[in-house]
Formats: structure tokens, sequence, C-alpha cells
């Protein structure tokens, strides 16, 4: 348990100074500055989810002696929901498909939280479950709305290859094959958490300040 | 336990099979496919709720002896408030009271999953906030809107007389004073959850299409 | 446990008549007939949550051996979400700013209850993470808007100092550092409650009647 103890606090800390940099980033922007600033609030959110498992608090133990740390997918319910609204708002989506691809969202990673908690076979049915919710957010996420530019086009294909990541390695950890151990796997989420979380935030910033 | 088993596999199967049928009839039906499509939500935390039961994964046991399936009415407080949200925009209610509608119908089965997760005699105190925060919803759907056709009346005396059966099969299943077994309390939960759910879905599909 | 389960009795019958006042209220008053009537959620969330805490369904037993009653913070997260929602609305702020108040307030709320549900040092973390959401809440709250009324601004105030009682004595409590018993604590917090969602409630009915 150390070894991965180790990586959750350097993701508790790092999405910590995210928070912070992403509450002045809104500040200092100034066209932005009355909007909803969506990035602080997934940066700290995920920055709680760290902390919990960093501490251990909430964990099964898989029939292999793993630890499995369910308590991430619960978090990606309110982190990852208002990641989506907000990108369905960049993309000028009516206030129905918002919705929409929010509860899609929080639908896939809440099948995720039960697919993770339960240890049996059954946990596959849930899993299965959480991908025709995935589907129908990446479904509802690639309609062609009418005022589709190239740049939202490119936001939809980074989400869906990156996004798409977590699930595989959900598929190779303890809580699926238990190919690779827990360390490498909190090691990898917190690689993906970073690029879709921060580096994404940034990238969100920098670009689409105007065109909101 | 085995008995009621199957009729939650079958209401699982049965409400799979309606997510995908609605998923079809939204994106088919033109007029409707920008509109959020509530029925697959309704219809797939249903099959969510159903595959849990199936499972027997989160029950407590009743001094009868009985098993009590609380998560049925977590379950409810995703599903129910989502529809009644839809009927409220149907209604063409302000946002307000969009967001009355759903917020009473999500304490209703708050309440309800409290009074069925408690096996004392206080089980019934939550049973009674139950009927407050459902006697609130109802007040809130029937408070005439300038709008009002006749149709939406229709749907009003619909809600009101189907959704009222749940607190009765409550009452008599192992809940309330066990007159009921369990796999009969099942089958006449999943009977209503049909017409609530799906029969009712079919119904707005074709007769609120050109309406909304 | 028996002395401060009466003052649990006495604040669920208060917030259970106070539910119904502002029920009556609400209807009462044409001119805000048709807006969501906040304050009935607020108290009725408030009943659900002094029942509970009456009848000890929840609660973990800190290493002084007082009893810690953690699932307030939970129903807080539910009620005062609304209740900074509603004076986001009055305030007159965008729906965005709207939305950032009630998560900050929901993320206070929620790390509240994650410090009171941990007995170890670690609990002084979430403590941290509560006081950084509420400084974004407050924030979020007091940044001008074009339309501020002076009278807004009393309302600010009031919540600043109100609201700010709340982890004062958290930290005075069993919770903290144990300088109060746990019915001191109970009457305590009955009595902001009063002050922050009953008499705060009835000020809003009579001053923000036409104004919203």
């Amino acid at each position: 348990m150390i070894e991965e103890s180790v990586v959750f606090w350097i993701g508790a800390l790092i999405f910590a100074l995210s928070s912070l940099m992403f509450t002045f980033l809104g500040n200092r922007n100034s066209s932005r500055r009355y909007l909803f600033n969506s990035h602080v609030f997934v940066s700290f959110i995920t920055t709680i989810s760290y902390c919990i498992m960093a501490l251990g608090l909430a964990t099964v133990t898989a029939e292999s002696g793993d630890l499995i740390y369910w308590t991430r997918w619960l978090f990606y319910a309110g982190s990852c929901s208002i990641l989506t609204f907000d990108i369905a708002t960049i993309a000028k989506k009516p206030n129905e498909k918002k919705a929409e691809v929010a509860i899609f969202t929080t639908l896939t990673m809440f099948c995720g939280y039960l697919a993770s908690i339960i240890l049996t076979v059954d946990r596959w049915l849930f899993f299965g479950l959480s991908t025709a919710a995935y589907i129908g957010m990446l479904y509802s996420i690639f309609t062609k709305s009418s005022k589709d530019s190239s740049e939202i086009s490119n936001i939809k294909w980074f989400i869906l290859v990156t996004w798409s990541l977590f699930p595989l390695v959900w598929v190779l950890a303890p809580t699926g094959f238990g190919i690779i151990t827990v360390d490498i796997t909190a090691s990898l989420y917190l690689a993906l958490d970073i690029v879709t979380k921060i580096i994404f935030g940034i990238y969100m910033h920098t670009h689409h300040t105007l065109s909101t």
C-alpha cells in the first residue's frame, strides 16, 4: 500500500496546485471572468479524491490481495460530468443536450464505481453498462450541431482518445484481469488525470477565451 | 431469494431493451431529435437498479426474515425526478417550478429509502415525510399553469393514480405490514415500473412529439 | 445520548413547522407564487436531518467517547446549496455564477462531512479543503455584480458572519478540540440553523417579494 500512497499524495499536491492555478487564470482573464470556471471544480474534486485514496480511507481487497480504490469513480462522476457539461457548452449544444451529456457521464462513472467495488464476476455486467453509457455520452458529444467549428472537432477527438484509455487501464488493473500492479495502475490513472484535466484545462483557457 | 431474483432479472432485461427502444425512437423522431431524451435515462437507471436487486447486492433483513431491497428507492430518486422534470417541461412550467417538482420527487424517494432501510417502527416517520414530499410534488404538478391543455390534464391524473400505487405496495409489502410476500412485491413493483416508465414513455413519444 | 436527542427532536419539530409556514407564505404571496420556493426545501431537508440525528441512526464515536453526528453535513450539502443558489438568484448573478456558488457550497459541506466522519488527525486536512471551498463560495458571492443594491450587501454580510460560526462550533465541538460537550454543540448548531434558515427565510420573504 505504501508505494501507491506516494503516487496518490503526488496527485493530491498536483491537483491542489492546479486548483489554485485555474482560480488565478479565471480571475485574470477578464473575458471569462463572469463565466463558469469549471476547471477549478474539476481540479478541486480530484484533489479530494486523491487525498481519500492517499489515506487509504475506503478500499476493498480483491481475491488477488490487491487493494481496489473504488472511491475514484464516484469523484469522477462529479468532476467528469462538470467537464463534459463544459465541453457541450463550448460546442454550443442546446441545454437539453448539455444535460444529456452530463447525465451519461455520471452514469458511466457510477457503473464504473459498481464494477470496481464488486469483486465477483458480476462486475463485468456493470462494466458493460458503464460502456453503454460511455457510448451514449460520446454519441451525444459527436452528434453534429450546426455551429461546430473544426476546433470543436479536435476537442471531441481528444476526448475520445484520452478518455477511452481509462477503461483500458481498468481492464488491465486488479479491477479487471490484474495484469498490471496497483502502483502502476495508480501512476497510469494519474498521468491520464493530468492530461485530461490539467493540460486539457490549460488548452481550453488559452484557446476558448474569446469564442465562448 | 431465488424467486424474486427471477422477477428482477426479467425486469433488468425488459428495461435494457426499453433503453435501446427509446434510444432509437429518439433518433428516428426528427422533431424531438434535439430534445432531452429523458426516457432513455429513466429506463437505463431502472436497468442498473434491477441488476443490483437481481444480484442481491444490498439488502436488509426484516424481523419477519424477509429481504428488503432498499436500493430501489435511491434509483427512483434519480429516474423519477428526471421523469417529473420532463412532465413539468411538457406542461410548460417555468424553470423554477420544474426544479421544484424534481426536488420534491427526489425527497419523496430519499425518504422512501430511509423508510425501507430502517427496520424499527421509526420507519413510519420517514414514510410520513415521504408522503409530505409526494403531496408537495403532486401540488406543484397540479397547480394550473396558463397554457394547460386537456391532454396535460390526462397526464397529471395518470401520474396521480399510478404513482400512488407504489406507496400502497410499500405498505402491504414486508417494508410495511408484511401482508404480501417478497416475490409478489417484486412482481407488483415491476408491473408498476413498466406502466409508469415504459408504457408512459411510449405514450409521450407518440403524443407529445409536435407539441413540445 | 439522551440529552442531545431532546435538542434534535425540538429541532425536527421547529423545522417541520417552518416547512409548513414557508409553504403557506409561498402560496399566499402571489408575486412569488410562480417562483422557486427554496425555503420550503431548506426547512424540509433540515427536518429529515434532525429526525435522523434524534433517532441516532448514523454516528461515529470519537476517542473521547463522544458521539459525532456526521449526517448533518450531508444534509447541509443539499439545503445550503439551495440557499446559496437562491441568494445568487436574488443578487441577479448570471446562471454560471449561480452554479458556481452552489457547487462551492456542496463541496464545503461534503468536505465537512469527511472531516466529521474521520476520527484521526487526518480530519484537519478535510477541514482545510472545506475552508478553501468556503472561501471560494464567499468570493463568488461577494464579487460585485453590476446590479448590486445595498440590501444585497446586507445579505452578503449576514451570510459571512452567521455561516462562519458553523466551523467555529465544529472546531470547539468533539469533532475538533472537544472543548464543548455534545449537547451544547447540538444546541449551538440548532440556534445557528434557526437564524440562517428560518429567520433569514422570513426576512427574504418580507423584503424580496417585489424585487425578484
